[in-house]
């Protein structure tokens, strides 16, 4: 069934762009055409999504007489590195891809950042695409221009700020998903009522089985609301000068577990759940929020089938890693805490000793 | 001797920067202090320029209570990789840099491309500023915010647009600069006079003797007048989108000639003066260009000990190679041609096989 999609408008001047939502988006070519600079295309995929979408995408471009060329990469967290990237310059550079064909990045959050950092520095800038096929990258990472790669020594250190011509979110796509990765994007989800909306939080509360169910009217609903708060945080602070960091809660935590296991091990999404706990946990400790709002931190994750005990590093590690992060301003760490459910803030005014205490008594062995 | 510096500004909006000019500006750090956000930087050089000034500098950014760390590279356009690239990025997450931390280029134009490359993505961006060391930078590569490595199938293919905060350029730091790379400095300057300034072009033929005797005075002049051209083009189109590429007279021949011989075995400098002969030699046969124009161009390559004849490397090998030029739009290549000194323009119209004659008539063997 192909409806009309939603569309969500990311406001950054001639660098502005829309989001658009809805149902067998990846069956309406032509959406996309009038995007395009060229009639040519590349398209990023990985091994999992190309046998699923990737020749019905193919022969839906081709129809509009786009010519298209595939690269499919390796799927993982593990594979967001130089050497993919490296896979992806070598392509494009083979097939004589020029400074305006577009890059269409077909896939979930990595194959989004790996595109994304690629058409950002391919002969200096190409325009690109975001078609996001999984529930992570459609309320989250396709969204506001953040691509990167990871480096051994931290997630998402090499990178740049670039943003996609228009994200075509096709919300049957999500039919094929995993339930784990289904629940690991409903993590970002919960984010945004966490920082700065606390009626959604507690719709979200509501209507967690139906996401869990896969219904279509609720899943359409918290994409459409979780791009509207994207949208909303990018056009006031692209560069993550400010507000925009909010979006990070749990992250600095998740970023550790992610790193600390070896990329791959958890998703980022459970990553982030478990991270924001964390970040919950702290806040309670420093008086912010009370033991009945962490618990409630803890129940709407757990609702989502989302991991929400963080795996025990050791402090040490857990604040080598986290010093790691984007975040460290002149040597101090920074985080994103709650002072109330539905409010974040960025501080790096916290008690090092129950940050320490945090790490310790809140994280647990296998 | 220090003197008060010229300024040149390029202005890009809130990426405005100004570029400064004069003798002794490597001892002067206090320059620079007011465009640091954090007490810190990282320096960026190379096996040979670190010997000559490397602790010069940093004893004097000392003094001014900023602490430093300095990465030193293996020299030489055969080094601007990947490889490279990502022992500066090893470098800075080792030392913690952090993304206001600001990352110096002290060197030529690699240093400079690397160094800006690694600034643009390191953390999505931070802070970066440009000391140019050789004359090809300090007129033309140091200014406008092309940074870039290179790729085996070609050069510069992977960068990014991203402007330095400030530009100091060290007159007194030619003093040690080799006598071949002072010519290929000078190249980029006779480029200016070619595409844009006759009166320039003339001063050059005039005072050839004098530059490359070193003489302070007519370095100087040669130095701002370059930057007020470079600035003017930058600030009329900084992504290249139009005027911008004309900064690439006698480029596509010249990066064909660099790749086709080897990153490294002939100067940038020089392999864009090879190319200019070429440039110049099709802009006559298709009309535009008398002998005598030719003449005068090939001459002042050669007043400044540049080569003037370009290698035999095959016609289809150069088609090949110039086919992965950024200039190329839908399969088709575009030059930088003159239509009289003092004037270029970029064209997808002219004759393949006058080309191809070109290519062929006039390159020779060793």
């Amino acid at each position: 069934m192909n409806t009309t999609p939603s569309t969500v408008r990311v406001s950054l001047g001639d660098r502005s762009y829309p989001i658009l939502i809805g149902e067998g988006l990846l069956d309406q070519p032509r959406l996309l055409v009038p995007h395009l600079i060229q009639k040519r295309v590349a398209i990023v995929t990985n091994t999992t999504i190309a046998p699923i979408y990737l020749e019905q995408f193919t022969r839906g471009l081709e129809a509009e007489a786009i010519q298209t060329l595939a690269i499919t990469l390796p799927d993982g967290e593990a594979f967001k590195t130089w050497e993919t990237l490296n896979i992806v310059f070598d392509r494009l550079l083979e097939a004589r891809c020029e400074r305006n064909t577009t890059l269409i990045a077909l896939g979930g959050g990595v194959i989004g950042d790996i595109c994304g950092f690629a058409a950002a520095t391919y002969q200096r800038g190409m325009p690109f695409i975001q078609v996001p096929t999984t529930l992570l990258a459609q309320v989250d990472s396709s969204v506001g221009g953040k691509t990167a790669i990871n480096h051994p020594l931290g997630k998402n250190m090499i990178g740049a700020f670039y943003q996609p011509k228009l994200v075509l979110a096709d919300t049957s796509s999500l039919d094929t998903l995993p339930d784990r990765e289904l629940s690991a994007g409903i993590a970002e989800v919960i984010k945004y009522g966490l920082i700065r909306d606390l009626a959604f939080l507690q719709w979200l509360e509501d209507n967690m089985s139906r996401l869990l169910a896969r219904d279509r009217g609720a899943l359409a609903y918290a994409i459409l609301r979780s791009c509207e708060h994207k949208a909303e945080v990018v056009a006031a602070d692209e560069r993550e000068s400010g507000e925009r960091a909010l979006l990070n809660l749990g992250h600095t935590f998740g970023h550790a577990i992610e790193s600390g296991l070896g990329y791959g091990e958890w998703l980022h999404g459970e990553a982030v759940a478990a991270g924001t706990v964390l970040a919950a946990e702290l806040s309670a400790r420093m008086g912010m929020l009370t033991e009945s709002d962490v618990g409630r931190v803890r129940r709407i994750f757990e609702s989502a089938r989302l991991p929400i005990r963080a795996p025990k590093l050791g402090v040490a590690r857990y604040l080598e890693l986290m010093g790691h992060d984007k975040k460290v301003d002149a040597g101090r760490l920074r985080l994103v805490l709650l002072r109330a459910l539905g409010s974040a803030f960025l501080t790096a005014q916290f008690p090092e000793d129950t940050l320490a205490e945090v790490l310790s008594d809140c994280t647990f062995d296998g």
